[in-house]
């Protein structure tokens, strides 16, 4: 089959590869649709010590099943992988299983033609959604599940908050679009890419300004603010921009530099949640979200041929794409 | 009146001081009991830029009205003065109102034979709860407080949860009896005073251990971390011994340095919850535990005279008294 291989800092071949080899869980899947996440490009950039090349990344994925009872059936990937009798993963999460792992990461990923998922974390595509937009489904889980812890802690519901999403990129912008969907008070969104705010003002209500320039939200203000860069600076916007009493949703992982002020935090009683992927609920809601038009038209994603994915990895550093996802159709 | 007074860097003046004056909300009460907490050492050591000597300090009160109609009450005094008609004020959060001051911190503290505190702010003693008891409400409800705010949080009751707490002063140690009564599967408290450790062993059945030693727990372990010191040492302490999902509840203000891990929070989806204070049902909760001996005898609390309260302050900097809360007797 032919496949993008990342074979090294900021290097990716379009090749000829093996058929990926079935173990008995699970079902080999053809990629229609894969897109580019925030953490494919950290580890195109050499930063994502877990994602070692040679290897095919890709882990936004939606195809259609070959072979077995399942045969032709249209499904999204959950591409987190865990062992299913822990603590944890007997708890309904999964995603705190202690040998996790996630297909494009421990295992191979999905900027190919074939792959192979367990067919346990096969999910049915609505007739309605079409490929590209199921390949959403793996990032919308992420907004979707971070906003969902927030609410558990958040002491009024999302509907009364202001809110603030830092970093515009797929996360931020479709955290953005599920809080519009749940008619929060207000949203803002900080995005330093002129290209991504204009792309973003289009796309959704949101509030949209350049961290860097002048005119900032004063601090104090927002009772939910969605980190989704995590960055010392991002970090220490977040611990002045919070309301007394509000919540940091903690999403990103680009540094592990200082920048939360715990005294605050204390004295002003917030509470900075951690985030990591999804859960099953996460992710069918998701496909629910994206298969009946609330989260919005979803016109705003790009695609390109998985042969032309390397250049798309460069376009992205580079900031010459507006749009805030591109998926890879092979 | 005779009066405690901070005069400055380690240094307090026993002497004579004008009685207080009441404003139109205010009751006089007589002081029988007037404990000293961390933050009153933190002030004494010059580290606290809000309490500026010349001053009285001192918040954890009880004593009785003199005059006004409520005249003869015992009562214990909740130190929190808020303006009752902000936002958070009437939300019932009046430990999140921006004007909020404290008695002994920008207001006239209780190392005094009186003090004028807000009327609203007098809570009736229960009749079996002596003074010096009482005036444990207001560090009881700090613990509680957190407790409250952590078990809104975690994924199952404390019951099931392994438990930590960081620092075996009086909040930590109230901390630990009232996880005791919550009957959690484990209970232990890192405290690096070998004088504290025997009294903490002596009150309660956790497991103390000296965090400097090499004999700790192993990391990724507690469902709740109560971190009851707040410096960087312990927030880093904190990061690791927390188990995947749990809570880091975050009550001490030592220093701002940097120590938290939001990396691995991040990665193992841990929420770290600041805490400021208590509500008036945290109080009021906390008499009730007192009272009805649910955290066991309260033997463990050292009262000398309030003359004698200079000495005090040394003898606790030089780690000299065991016990972990003393309490002054005007």
């Amino acid at each position: 089959m032919k496949a993008l291989v990342y074979t090294g800092t900021q290097s990716l071949d379009f090749r000829d590869e093996p058929m990926p080899e079935l173990q008995a869980t699970d079902s080999l899947v053809r990629i229609e649709a894969s897109g580019i996440c925030g953490s494919d490009m950290h580890a195109w950039h050499g930063h994502d010590a877990r994602r070692i090349p040679p290897m095919i990344l890709g882990h936004e994925l939606a195809g259609r099943i070959e072979g077995g009872p399942r045969d032709g059936e249209r499904v999204a990937i959950n591409p987190l992988v865990s062992c299913g009798h822990c603590r944890d993963c007997r708890a309904g999460l999964p995603n705190l299983c202690a040998s996790r792992d996630l297909l494009g990461l421990g295992r191979a990923g999905g900027y190919a033609e074939h792959i192979a998922a367990p067919t346990a974390n096969l999910l049915s595509i609505p007739d309605q959604l079409n490929a590209v937009h199921a390949s959403l489904m793996e990032p919308t889980a992420v907004s979707l599940h971070a906003i969902h812890l927030a609410e558990r802690v958040l002491n009024r519901p999302i509907s009364e908050c202001r809110t603030l999403v830092i970093g515009g990129g797929a996360i931020g912008a479709l955290a953005a679009l599920i809080l519009e969907q749940k008619g929060a008070r207000q949203i803002s969104i900080a995005e330093t890419s002129s290209f991504r705010r204009n792309s973003l003002k289009a796309m959704c209500a949101a509030q949209v300004y350049d961290p860097l320039s002048k005119d900032v939200p004063s601090g104090n203000h927002f009772e939910l603010v969605i980190d989704a860069v995590g960055s010392g600076a991002t970090r220490k916007a977040a611990s002045e921009l919070v309301r007394t009493g509000g919540v940091i949703s903690h999403i990103g992982l680009q540094d592990n530099q200082e920048g939360l002020d715990t005294r605050r935090i204390t004295l002003q009683e917030i509470t900075f949640i951690g985030n990591y992927t999804y859960n099953q609920t996460d992710l069918q809601a998701s496909l629910d979200l994206l298969e009946d038009g609330s989260i919005g038209s979803l016109d705003w994603v790009e695609t390109r041929p998985l042969s032309e994915g390397a250049q798309a990895f460069v376009d992205i550093h580079e900031a010459r794409t507006p749009a805030p996802k591109i998926v890879l159709i092979p």
